[in-house]
Order: C-alpha cells, then structure tokens, then sequence
C-alpha cells in the first residue's frame, strides 16, 4: 500500500484529485512556477507545475496524441511545427512520429521544466534531441511576435500551456492568437488546450470567441485525460482553411488517438454546442 | 467559498475525489449500505453509497442519458424495459422519455435509496410516479430469475449498480447475465455500467468475457463522468439481435446524448481494444 502521503491537487476551489505518493523526487520553485516530480501508485511518475498536474507517465498519451495528430492530419503538409510550453517534450516526441514534419520548436519560458523532464521524464523527452527538434528557452509571446516578420512561415501552431494564470495568461487572447496567425503560412493551424468543459466552461467560451475574431474557420474537440479537472478536456482548433473533415488517415503507435477517434472528438454534445453560442 | 468541510471518495485505494460541501443533508446506514446526501459547491446535491459518489444534480446526465438512450434507440421498438440498481430514478426518466415505452421496472434492493431519492432529488426521481413505472424493491438476481418464466418477456435490461463490491457482486457474472438473456425478448438488449477503463480495466474485461459467454453479440462504449473515478465510464452491452449500426435516429431533450455521440462512443481507443482482447 506504500506510505500514507499524498499529492492534492486543488482543481477549482471546490474540487480537489488526490494521488497516493510513493516517493516525492523533486521540488523547487524555478523562476516562474514550484515544480514537483513524483512517483504515485495509481499513474506512475508525476510532474506538476504551481500545484497542478501537468502530466503522468500512465495518461500523458491522451493529452498528447490529441493536442498534436489532429493538427497535424488536418494540415495537408505540415513542415514547420512550433510548440508554446509543452517543456516535458510529449507533444514533440508525438510530433516527430510524422516523417514530413522537418522542423519541431518548442517554445517553453521555464528552462527549469526542460531540464527536469529530461531527468526525470525520459519517455517524454528522449526527441528533444532528434536533430529535427529545436528547443528556445523564450518567452513564447515574444518568440511568436518574432515569427510573424520571418520569412518562413509555420504549418501548425500547438499551445500546450498551463491553465490561463501568471505568465499563461497572455496564451489565451486575442492578441497571441492574432501573433500566431501572423507567423502561419496559407493552410496554417493553431491548436490550443482550453480547459474542462465542466469545470471551465467560461474560459472556453472566451478562448473560442477570440480565436473566432482572428482566424476563418474555428473548431472544438474532446478527449479524456484522467489526471486533469473533471477528467475530461477540451482543444479549440484555429485554420486559416484545412477543416477537421480534410483530415489524412495515417497509420501511428498510438494508445489513445486513431483518424476514427479524431473524427468523433469533433462531435460536440448539445450542452457544449451551447456554450459556444452564448 | 462556504465552509471548510469536504466529502472525500477513495476512488481506489490511491486516487480521491473531493467536493466541498456547503452542508450534509442526510446520512444512514440502511441494511445494505451507509447513504449520504450533501450540497456540494462544484457539483450540486450528491448522493454517495458506501462513500462512493453516485449521482450530483450537475452531472447525473452523462450517465443516465448514455446508459438509457443506447440500447433504446438500438433496440428497434422498445416496449418493456428493466433497470435493477438505479434508485434514484435518473434511468427510470430517460427511458420514459421514449414515448413507445410501456412499462419500465425499477428493480431496486435497497428501498432507503429510493424514499431519500423521492425527497431529495426530485429532479431524479420525479416520473418513479408516472403510471407506466413500476418500482419493485427486492433483489435483483432473484427478481431476475423469475423473469425467465414469464410469458411476457422485456425488451431492454439495464444494470445500473453500485461498484461490484457487497450486494451488487453478483450483477457483474455470466450467471446473472444469463438470468437476464432468459428474461429478454429475440430481440433484446442489455446494458450494464462497467467502470472505467483507466482504473478497472480488470472488471471490463470481465465483465465482456462473461457477457460474450451469454450473448452473441457484445460491444463497449465509452463516456465521460466527471464526478466517476478517472471521469470516464465504460458501459457493456449485450444483443440478441440488434447492432449500434441499426440505431434509430430519434430526437430528445438530452444535454449529453444525441444519435452522433451514441455512434461515437462506440469508437474504441487502441488501448481499450487491446484489453478486450486479452
């Protein structure tokens, strides 16, 4: 049974997720957030960042599969990836699975997580160091302004950020997004985590009517990720012109994403139709 | 933010849920379990048996409307229906949502949980007066047995039980699966929840095992609730005849469930077909 030591997660004021802890392996406060790696008997390793699960060994590959295959296959030919946050490397290391893509960027503030993910997270990690991966250790606003002056545009754009507090805050409005649409090429996407539609519906209304002020064609999707408030998680989708339904059918090693899965979580039930509207 | 006074379920023996409470409405230990009612801040009115939540006024419709519209829309002319478990009377209101429904019994061991549920959820339990219901408090297993001698036989079964720990054991075997395709009609269809695929993986596959024992054809779906452990339910069901393929397309005042969610919730992840078939 291990030791009677917990990791409690305050998801909302009112509602908490607690995880039995083998061993806590790591703590410290980096610049901008308190850091802590775990091991937990019920999901394997722990990384959380300000408090909040960022990321198990045992569910990662929902969030992370679903954040980036289905950008990915909705692009008819992506080339150019870029990833604001995300420093644990999953979203890259499912990035780098599609053979086109020549360059993935990861775009993460907090060096600190970088370096721990590579201790501690090696699963997570190991592509960091594919030669086609690039990491910057910037301030992801001030990187994607940059972008919009370069000459090279990028295909996809993924937002694996914390929730919308402290240095995240500025990743959820209309401005970033309008930074991002400025470094897309034609057929860009911009692909964004946006919370629970339960327990945060309010940010996604908001994330949605942004994304809606600056990009043509704006879409939202659903997947479980256990370990997050509610368990249950939603993704709003920016394009420039692909549509979910142009997706390519590819073949992955994944555990949760597959093209049939993607084409379901498009499928809105009718009380998350209705926050979109109102 | 109210007071500092929180409900906690051990999910398992390594993972908790907790909601703080704006007050504790009713407790008791009735013959066959302890029972509590409270407000909760995040999740409205909760019920929980045994220290496991099951049901709260915000979420109760995920589960009530995915386990009841399925098999009724699957089955093609649904007139006799059966839940055992499901005190509460959220099953027994989404199933008489369908009009061609003639009687629906609400077979139920525990007659305290539907006395606290007549007074403390009216929402729930509000048609267990409709005349077409029919509440039956006794055990399951037995009420089901008798069932195969009847002339009449039911359409669609529904299991809507408790964890399978105590009383509700014996509702999760290919005995009692069996008692219940004595019960069915040629065309008939049984639904049973079956937890979660991240937590109790080992229950699903059990209970498949057992179910494709007794039926020929047996499929899993999957949907999100929030307030289940990992937030994410699996549901067994069992056919004489009828596929998810042949589902009728009917519309209802529902909040989760529409035909498209129904056809999408049997679109299996690579992880959860992988355990069905060891």
């Amino acid at each position: 049974m291990g030791a009677d030591i917990w990791f409690t997660e305050h998801q909302t004021p009112d509602v908490t997720l607690g995880l039995r802890i083998i061993e806590v392996l790591w703590q410290e406060d980096t610049p901008y957030q308190h850091l802590l790696v775990a091991d937990t008997e019920a999901y394997g390793r722990l990384l959380t960042l300000d408090g909040a699960v960022q990321t198990t060994d045992r569910d990662e590959f929902f969030y992370h599969e679903m954040i980036a295959h289905v950008p990915l296959t909705i692009h008819p030919h992506p080339q150019r990836v870029a990833v604001v946050g995300g420093g644990d490397g999953g979203v890259i290391r499912e990035i780098l699975r599609h053979p086109g893509v020549k360059a993935a960027h990861l775009v993460e503030i907090d060096e600190r997580v970088v370096a721990v993910a590579r201790q501690f997270f090696p699963e997570l990690s190991a592509e960091l160091d594919n030669p086609r991966a690039h990491v910057h250790l910037v301030d992801g606003i001030q990187w994607m302004r940059e972008q919009g002056a370069q000459a090279e545009k990028l295909d996809v754009v993924i937002i694996d950020s914390t929730d919308p507090v402290g240095a995240a805050t500025g990743l959820f409005g209309e401005a970033f997004y309008r930074s991002v649409y400025e470094a897309l090429a034609p057929d860009g996407i911009l692909v964004a985590q946006t919370e629970s539609p339960m327990l945060q519906p309010h940010l996604i209304r908001h994330a949605q009517a942004a994304m809606r002020a600056v990009f043509p064609h704006v879409h939202l999707y659903l997947a479980p990720v256990p370990t997050y408030p509610s368990g249950w998680w939603s993704f709003s989708l920016g394009s420039k012109g692909p549509q979910p339904a142009d997706a390519r059918t590819v073949s992955l090693p994944t555990r949760y994403w597959t093209p049939a899965i993607q084409r379901a979580a498009f499928v809105l039930p009718p009380f998350v139709s209705e926050l979109l509207q109102t």
